[in-house]
């Protein structure tokens, strides 16, 4: 699939930068999105430019190893559908039109593409409202469309599933005005209207806007689907804040070394104080979760990243939990329990990988569990224990997580069986 | 895509038994095909009868699950070329024919689906060659066909990959003569060879042939791609032999279930006997080979039975090891090195689903590991120290377990990032 992309605009109020190519969350608008687009079956892009960008943007375009097409709009004055039809010998089918200038999220692009027409947002969250583009809905199509509406729906967020039959409005329209805007397209083919609400899109105009798109992009890129309780009430609340000043700085490994790093420091710190170790272990956690954060909001995730990320967790959780073990605990039950702890936690991990390998989809995208024992819930439990260990025992600790992650994992494994003997019984659903 | 099972033949020898549903490894030869063309993409199949089994194998259809359309053919007499013509009206496009009386091994379907025209052997292990029909070839396609060929270069399999232009050729023998063989129709069609050489197909004529059948389908079921060394020359030798008394009488739960009460007694056994216990740790892991082997020859493989499988065998060894170690172990340093040994057990497990989660394909269908450390490995050291543990403590039992493991580990780490160099760096290549 094709996507045109319209570069062409006259950027009046960014001093002259090229907006395109402004860097959001360490890379250019241009490239965030058509990154997106491409992960989403678009192998082609058409880029409609002008006179005063043109040889940035070819610059660009040339580096960033994208398949595309350039075309130069001479007359960017005449507005944006003139600059869509510039684009009519290129395009045959289905394609993706979207505004050069913005910024699209992850999640606004997955739900975007599954639809037909201008995509529209009822409840957005990024906009300054006053200088949007307000669309009137009837019948599920664009009855009015413009900035001054008074009586509107929803709003237009830069972003449309069209086919070719689009270019015949634009045709007509641009043998009767000289200027011919998107809106106006929009207005006279009465496109369907497709609703995403509430997921990032945003025109960036000021340097306040590039601000606010990345305080978006972080907050994005903090929510885990496999996040526990700690996690998403005080892990991430940290280390989004943290991955927000690093970032650009710092690249993904970097930020896995450094999270390796102080969990090994934590592990070794244990021979000296148990309580200072328990707090760097929870830092350590905190720590965790930049990597990936960097990695999405800089487009830099990879498969090999992952991995490693995930197999530098279980050597520093068993590294923690064994010396601890060994500092604290004598009795043969007692050791016998840790090594419970120990297993229990691996096997949480370890149910949920062999679940994804042999179903090609996460075990939390299927399945809810109740009983705690996710990562950051055991290591904030962990550093609980290393702080009051004065006043209760820590072998209370090996026992309360061996029975969590134990149950934990036992549930893991019941929700499975369960929802294949539904599977298997189809006569009963 | 769909295929043509040809079951109109007359079967002499087998004291009117209905062949194509004459049970081989747990299920009837038309199942077992049916399955297996099902795998590789087709969802309905034409079966030509004849009068007399008709009823039988519409019977089967019907219990089945497949999708079928069934064909009458009154003159079976007229041969299995007159059999293929019969499905004329109901094929359009590439589709498969297979004699529906011989029995396919997994590898030779995968391989053979992906040519056209006839599948040829030109190294048969299964069948008896003076009854095979002979094939001889030029420049790829057939010159001549027949049982009584002295001069042939390759095998007819009953299997081939055709498309409707095969049914020109039956209509004009049809036509010319009264008996049209299946060799006629390719003769005259002079159809493309592919070759499959030396995988499992035969046709079943005795009850001599079905134990040959069952035979290969165990020996094709015990070769496991993640086998160890131990697996591969001692625990699949013997679990082959039991499945293959087992199957029929046992299904796949059941062994899993075998397996894992063997292995959980072999660990409570260790309270008595070490020597002993290490011996029935070893006997669970020959058993634990028999559900999958089970599965696969009676076609009752479930994802499902997989996952719990390995989570079974993951619980087994930690109780064994973490057992034996509060057993035999008292300094804290060697609770320590028995936390390494149940960790690493764990890791080298956990690398691999991790692997396979995020890039969909085993590991070890990737990459090959030197250090030893599988399961089956680890088990078999883990009884001979059992055996020998009045003479050399257990301690370097876990010492060696502990080293072995995790730098079977870390060679997995390492051999997976060197990969993803080389991928990043194309330029290198």
């Amino acid at each position: 699939m094709k996507a045109v992309l319209l570069c062409s605009g006259l950027a009046r109020r960014m001093n002259g930068q090229v907006k395109p190519l402004i860097k959001v969350g360490g890379r250019e608008i241009l490239y965030r999105s058509m990154k997106l687009l491409e992960r989403h079956g678009v192998n082609q892009f058409v880029v409609v430019v002008n006179r005063k960008n043109r040889e940035r943007i070819e610059k660009f375009l040339k580096e960033s190893g994208f398949k595309f097409d350039i075309i130069l709009n001479e007359a960017p004055e005449r507005g944006n559908g003139y600059s869509l039809y510039l684009a009519k010998n290129r395009i045959s089918g289905r394609f993706i039109l979207a505004m050069g200038d913005h910024i699209f999220g992850e999640k606004f692009v997955e739900k975007a593409v599954k639809g037909s027409g201008i995509v529209c947002d009822r409840n957005p969250k990024y906009i300054d409202l006053s200088e949007a583009t307000k669309v009137k809905v009837n019948a599920g199509r664009v009855a009015d469309i413009g900035k001054q509406l008074d009586d509107f729906d929803c709003f237009d967020t830069g972003f449309f599933i069209l086919d070719e039959s689009i270019f015949d409005a634009a045709e007509e329209l641009v043998k009767e005005r000289e200027v011919v805007e998107l809106s106006d397209v929009v207005k006279r083919a009465r496109l369907g209207v497709h609703f995403v609400d509430g997921e990032l899109w945003m025109d960036v105009d000021t340097p306040e806007d590039v601000r606010r798109a990345e305080d978006a992009l972080f907050r994005e890129a903090g929510k885990g689907k496999g996040d526990g309780f700690v996690s998403r009430h005080l892990n991430r609340k940290i280390s989004t804040r943290i991955s927000r000043v690093l970032a650009g700085k710092v690249n993904p490994n970097q930020a896995t070394l450094l999270s390796f790093l102080s969990g090994i420091a934590s592990s070794a710190l244990l021979f000296f104080s148990i309580p200072v170790a328990g707090v760097l272990y929870q830092i350590s956690s905190i720590l965790d979760g930049i990597d990936g954060e960097i990695a999405r909001v800089t487009m830099k995730a990879s498969r090999m990243g992952g991995v490693i990320d995930s197999v530098l967790d279980r050597i520093v959780d068993f590294l923690f939990l064994s010396i601890l073990a060994v500092l604290t605990l004598s009795a043969k039950v007692e050791f016998f329990t840790a090594f419970l702890a120990v297993f229990g936690s691996l096997m949480v991990s370890y149910i949920s990988e062999r679940y994804r390998g042999e179903y090609l989809e996460g075990f939390y995208s299927r399945f809810s569990v109740l009983v705690p024992g996710k990562r950051d819930e055991r290591i904030f439990i962990v550093m609980l224990f290393c702080l009051i260990q004065t006043h209760v025992s820590i072998f209370y600790l090996f026992l309360l997580l061996a029975i969590l992650t134990n149950l934990r994992a036992a549930e893991m494994i019941f929700k499975l069986l369960e929802s294949e003997a539904y599977v298997s019984s189809p006569n009963l659903s």
